[in-house]
């Protein structure tokens, strides 16, 4: 990122942790937090953080970007403690999967004009900084809502500070966003876990499935901590598209009870057309 | 496969075609029929298929093995279709992902000594010849199931010759079978193709899913005309495990509802500890 040169992170899970080795490859100072101090150490041994920060975050007033990489529940209170201190950055950024919540909050806070919320849609079901990897938002959307008192000035940064680092901007209504991440990942973790919880009670090891099955549990294991505020944060969007799941299975189940070939044929069907036009 | 000269392939769609694929490569004759004439062409020129069989399947008297890799509705009739003639066969057996249907079959006819029933649990949502490869067997479970009337000679034929291409053979009762395969594979194909077909009513195409959402919905994109006969087969299994996963599904909707953080976080901590138990 041509004109930043220093970030404070605060988090080093997957993504604050892929983060800080995206930009201290890139020669940009990092200054991280996290929780478990022993993160820190290993994100600064492996020259990924330049300097650890303190749980006041006080020595992120000069920085220029700010990143909070914590739990959707958790990043409010974070940000009321940011907007506390005498910050010199241009820009203040979240990386969670809902954005409504965290764009409110923000709008209401004197660091409002600088802060636009962010939601990378990369990863996987694993979580923490042990898997954080180098590269892990080249080509990888990145939603970008902004609160109603953002400057344009800061939208356009934030879009520069991940288009730097090889993602896909897209800005979009925090509205908007929630909506549809309820179904594009949301639901689908919901699903995967649900299948995963049916095999359990079953007494079926997921080794035993093919490597379609295997696919389709693996957000099964995503990290149930992080999740629970993830799917509480955004329950008005994913109650009634999981209601609408409900209806489409049990529309299946009755086609399979009357032997109606056609209808599974149609039901099934239509999921292909689904994927052949992606 | 140390004795086996020649092999007899019935369906040259992504199975039957790796199959023939892997057997030719091993210096094994392959004769092969396919409704679609071109396939089989493909295949001749792809070196895989040494000789085509027309529909009689006149020219399979001779060979060691046969194996149908036809579509479950249409195994039966092949079957029928075989017993008919003088064949010299050690081995009989077929592909498909549902077994007792076949087996029972088998069982009622001339050569169910020599007839066993095999599921190999490879391949992913594509189908047909194009998409064969080499090695789609290597560490594979292969499930076999056989007919109260095949001799143990036969069973330990199969395993050899599925043991050869690098599976893992493992023996099962066909009920059984059905009853594990509706779970661990029917029932995920079941709800990727439900969140499919969610997505496509909410105008989202694939494109915009993060890499856990692809794979959560890979399966939605399986023949629809091959996953209706397998289904249908399996209906009685599949049902009761489709209204299991709707009631998980409408628990966790009424956690939500009821803003329980506690029941939420056991909901999803549930399919964690299958996933990481696996």
């Amino acid at each position: 990122v041509s004109a930043i040169e220093s970030v404070a992170v605060v988090g080093l899970g997957l993504i604050g942790g892929s983060l800080a080795r995206d930009l201290s490859a890139r020669g940009v100072r990092v200054l991280a937090y996290d929780a478990n101090a022993e993160s820190v150490r290993s994100a600064m041994r492996a020259g990924a953080v330049t300097e650890s920060l303190d749980a006041s975050l006080d020595g992120a007033r000069d920085v220029d970007v700010i990143v909070l990489a914590v739990p959707v529940d958790a990043a409010a209170g974070v940000l009321a403690r940011l907007a506390a201190l005498p910050l010199r950055a241009r820009l203040i950024t979240d990386v969670g999967s809902t954005k409504r919540g965290i764009v409110d909050a923000a709008n209401a806070l004197s660091l409002a004009s600088r802060f636009v919320g962010s939601h990378p849609m990369a990863g996987d079901h694993r979580s923490g900084w042990s898997v954080s990897r180098m590269g892990l938002f080249r080509d990888a959307v990145v939603y970008l809502c902004a609160p109603p008192a953002a400057s344009r000035t800061t939208l356009q940064y934030a879009t520069e500070f991940w288009r730097d680092l090889g993602a896909r901007p897209v800005a979009i209504d925090a509205d908007e966003h929630d909506r549809r991440v309820a179904w594009t990942s949301h639901v689908p973790h919901v699903v995967s876990s649900a299948l995963g919880r049916a095999l359990s009670r079953g007494g079926l090891p997921r080794r035993e499935l093919g490597p379609g099955g295997r696919d389709v549990t693996r957000l099964a294991g995503a990290a149930p901590e992080l999740w629970t505020s993830i799917v509480q944060d955004n329950a008005s969007e994913i109650e009634p598209a999981i209601r609408a799941i409900e209806e489409d299975l049990a529309a299946l189940r009755a086609a399979l009870a009357r032997s109606d070939r056609e209808g599974i044929r149609a039901w099934l069907s239509a999921s292909r057309a689904w994927f052949d036009a992606s």
